[in-house]
């Protein structure tokens, strides 16, 4: 089973296409912990487990996440537990997390599928920052010159996804994590097999 | 455009597959040369361009080969000109080539695309074998033997395909070849596009 990382600068779009994905039954998702201010439309234990400053540190003090990074202000983390029995209980894993946390989790899991999602254009993606109407001018002019910096570090990604027709991004990640399950490394139980019998 | 190199034990059915893929228009196949007697089956130009041993020595010499190789008996080679030729004009080529030849193309051209294709079980490959009809007892316990020399390097192929359901196989391989065309260094025009629109 793998380690999925979606990522991509904010407003890419990552939460309309991990939630299409989870509609497939070999998907799960990484719940992440974050000590910032809950949206009207996020719930507990869904979208995050919210934290305070102070429980947060001290899972960090207590080696309990898999990465966490400050952005924007805020804390998020991948809590390590979670993704561990998921993966044991035989489903791919989805880690959605912005992109500094994403690299952490390649540097420790060369293994997991780092899979970069764009919006086809910066203009686009600055009206869906916009669109999105949460955020301050100030807020929004941050995001996008993250953007910029998130954007040249696409090499470090495996893979490039455009999101601008949402089955066909999702329909593109299936292919990868398909491809992924067929590489030689993964397939020795198969050679096996197929010399024995 | 990408160097597809479909391969596998003689019997694993690379020939069959191979046909279903060049029904999509993206796929060109890679017409190699070999010194071994053509099959009622096959016609020059389109399976192989059938050479005699001296002529095959000069295309040797004269460095007109990507790759050759002495599989049971006979010779069989990849012609430069072809491949260059095809992948200019914007198809993905399709190498179907023994192993040996395989991986001496990786090794020129390591981001060529190297897929192990082996049936579901050492069993039915030899009833494959048997089946053809076209080969003595002894030249299929030849083949036999050196597919489990050719299984052990399975390590080595970039994926492995099992050639069970034709239908299924084909359908993978066009997974591979999609998300290596997802992969990051292959993408650099569509960030270069993004960051300026």
């Amino acid at each position: 089973m793998l380690k999925i990382v979606i990522s991509g600068p904010s407003g890419c779009g990552k939460g309309t296409v991990v939630k299409e994905l989870l509609k497939y039954s070999n998907y799960k998702l990484s719940i992440s912990v974050t000590t910032r201010q809950k949206r009207s439309t996020e719930e507990e234990g869904v979208h995050y487990f919210f934290k305070t400053q102070e429980e947060f540190d001290s899972m960090i003090a207590g080696d309990e996440l898999l990465e966490y990074a400050n952005f924007c202000g805020n804390f998020y983390g991948t809590p390590k537990d979670y993704v561990d029995k998921t993966i044991k209980d035989g489903f791919d894993i989805i880690l959605e997390i912005e992109v500094e946390g994403a690299l952490k989790i390649k540097d420790k899991f060369p293994e997991a599928i780092l899979i970069f999602l764009i919006p086809p254009t910066f203009t686009e993606l600055h009206s869906r920052l916009v669109g999105r109407q949460t955020e301050s001018e100030d807020v929004i002019n941050y995001r996008l010159s993250r953007a910029r910096e998130e954007l040249a570090l696409y090499k470090k990604y495996d893979y490039i996804v455009i999101n601008d027709d949402i089955s066909e991004a999702v329909r593109q990640i299936n292919a990868i994590v398909e491809s992924e399950k067929l590489r030689s490394h993964n397939r020795k139980d198969i050679i096996d097999f197929m010399l024995n019998n």
